[in-house]
Parts: structure tokens; C-alpha cells; sequence
């Protein structure tokens, strides 16, 4: 078994360990995020980083990197206050990834990739028509990590929307049925399938 | 398709609420997490919650939960400042699943669900023999999410152990090799399929 260390990392070649380390720490959600700047420009752009906050009242939280293409969708949400998630399906990867393409600001990914803007009960920013399961978020908090001023931003569901099919009768979605996909690293797209579900754990 | 809104999220049931909200993420990663108290009692649980949150110095989050069985983990973080993910493969989902279990604070985890501990160049956390992909944290800084109580852990990884085959040339690992497996809620288990790698993707 190979064992990397502080010293050996610090050695390895950049794109090398951004690589190693985007994988490192397993399978990830995938989904779009969809804003508006308010004055009718749209961004769009992939985050493999969405996670489960709380369910009542419902939270989810992103991790944002502090580079340059990521932080029109935060600007969009501080500016704003609302924002989409919308999940990536195996039929649409391809179009999905290219959103991570680093865009001029007055460019909308929408546009560019060939997404469909969808608005739904008054909610001022973007859903992607294409996408099966949507949500609605306002904007609640953020915390800055100080190791290496990534932001983890922390929003509360207001709408969501999918398929009532989708839905089991314990309440958890159907994702390999909606066809969501899971990312591994920056590049990979994969499609899980089914091993076991199982209760709840009694000692 | 569906409307949930803020009304309907309500009146919910509380479980199917809670599953709902768990699934509607997307895809998840799954790790087990070795600690120590420090006098001798070690501690294992599942988290779906490890993220990515930078790579050069490499730095790995996971969320906590307000419950009594996680905070034996961050109890012992907090103790002893090192910790352990290793990531669940496909053979023994089922023994993992069920270190979820509230097993009281003196009973370990490795024992009681039939892990073995393994200890590795002087890191005073456990780390679980049966995993293909282990790594060795500090714990660097929390974050209080203040909607829910719900905690961010951030740590530094300072060590990291996986069989070479596993790392592709471009530095990522192949965690459908290695048979690291995906969640989907709370309970379910899944097996990803790779569908398609994509460069990094220019406008």
C-alpha cells in the first residue's frame, strides 16, 4: 500500500494532487446552479459539492472555491438572495460539464451550453428546464474557512419540484430512476446502481 | 410535476420530510470515521457527508449532525485533534451501515459492527483495516451553521494510504477500482457505473 505523507504531497505536481484530492474524498452530488444578476443577465454553472444541511426546515449548504468562474454564482446569490439547484441527468452531462468552462460575466451558461431557463411561481432566479428535480433556494448564511478562503454557503428550500414518481412512500427520492448522475473528481460522470437499502440501525 | 413548497414542507410526516430532504441532494459520499477518546476506547461511524474542500494543502470537511451518536465523533476530534475517513466499499456495506447504530459511548464501533483497527506510523487514530482508501486528518477549524446547530469540521489531511493501481496518471483515483461505494439518504447503498470523462472545458 502506497503512503502519501505531508512531504510527499507537498512535492507532488499540481494538477497531480488538485486530482488526487478532488477524488479522494468519494462520490459526490451533482447538480446546476442556476442565478440571475437581477438586471436580466443568467448564469449557470456546475457544483459538485451540494450537501445535505438539515430537513426541517430544509438546508442545503455548496462549497465554493475561491476562483474566479465560481464566484458569479455567488455574487448572483449575495445580490439577489435566491438561487436553483437542479440535478444533472446521464442525458445531459456533457452540455452540464461545459458549464464549468470559464465564461466571460456577461455570458449566460444557459444560452451557451443549450439550457432552457424555466420560471416558476414568481421565483426571480432560474430553473433548468431540462432537469427533473429542482429546487429553490434563499440564501441564509455563509462561513468563510480559513485554511484557504473556500466559502461554504448555506441556503433554505423553498420550492422544489419533481415527479410525484420519483417519490417512494418512505419519502426518499428514486435518484437512479430520475437518471441523476454522481461526479467523481472534476471530470467523471457516473451512474450508480442499486446494492442494498437498508433500515434503521439498532445496536 | 410536483410543487413542494414552504407550506407543504410543513405538514409533512416528519420522517418522510426527513427523507425526502436527505435524498433530494443527490448522490453522496460514504466513509467510516476512527477516533479515539485518548485512554484507550475507540469510536466508528458512517458519515455521508465528507466533501471536498481543497488541494493544495489538501483539506476535507464533513457535516455533523446535532445528534448524541455523532458527537462521539467530534468529541474525541476534539480531544485528540486526529481523525480517520475510510471509504466503504461494496463488501461489507451492511457492517458499515450498521455502525450508525447508538451503541452506547463506551462500546466500539470496530467491535461491535466487526472492523479491526489498525494503527499506522504513530497516528494516534484508528484507521479500518478492511478499506482500500484511508486517510489520516488534523483537525483544523468547525463552523457553527447557525440555522440548525449543525456543525462543519474541517481538517488537514496529513496522511493517506491506498494500493497504487488504484491512481490513473492524471493523479485522480478510481474509486469504481477500488469498489468505493455511493449514498443515496440515509440507507441506501449504491454501486457507480463510470459514464463518461471529460477534459477541463474551455468556452
Amino acid at each position: 500500500m502506497l503512503h502519501i505523507n505531508s512531504d510527499s504531497i507537498e512535492k507532488m505536481e499540481s494538477r497531480f494532487r488538485a486530482n488526487l484530492f478532488n477524488t479522494i474524498s468519494g462520490f459526490k452530488s451533482a447538480n446546476l446552479i442556476g442565478t440571475t444578476d437581477g438586471k436580466g443577465n443568467t448564469n449557470l454553472a456546475i457544483f459538485n459539492s451540494v450537501a445535505h444541511i438539515g430537513a426541517n426546515p430544509p438546508y442545503l449548504g455548496f462549497i465554493l472555491r475561491p476562483t474566479t468562474v465560481e464566484r458569479h454564482t455567488f455574487e448572483n446569490i449575495k445580490e439577489t438572495g435566491f438561487y436553483t439547484f437542479n440535478h444533472v441527468h446521464e442525458s445531459f452531462i456533457q452540455k452540464a460539464h461545459q458549464t464549468s468552462a470559464k465564461y466571460k460575466r456577461q455570458v449566460s451558461e444557459f444560452e451557451a451550453c443549450g439550457f432552457k431557463e424555466e420560471y416558476l411561481h414568481d421565483f426571480t432566479a432560474p430553473y433548468v428546464k431540462e432537469s427533473k428535480i429542482k429546487i429553490g433556494l434563499k440564501f441564509e448564511e455563509e462561513h468563510l474557512i480559513n485554511a484557504n478562503n473556500t466559502l461554504l454557503v448555506v441556503g433554505k428550500v423553498l420550492n422544489a419540484y419533481l415527479d410525484e414518481k420519483f417519490i417512494s412512500a418512505d419519502g426518499s427520492i428514486d435518484l437512479t430512476e430520475a437518471g441523476t448522475v454522481a461526479i467523481s473528481g472534476l471530470y467523471e460522470y457516473l451512474k450508480p446502481v442499486k446494492l442494498n437499502k437498508f433500515g434503521y440501525a439498532k445496536p
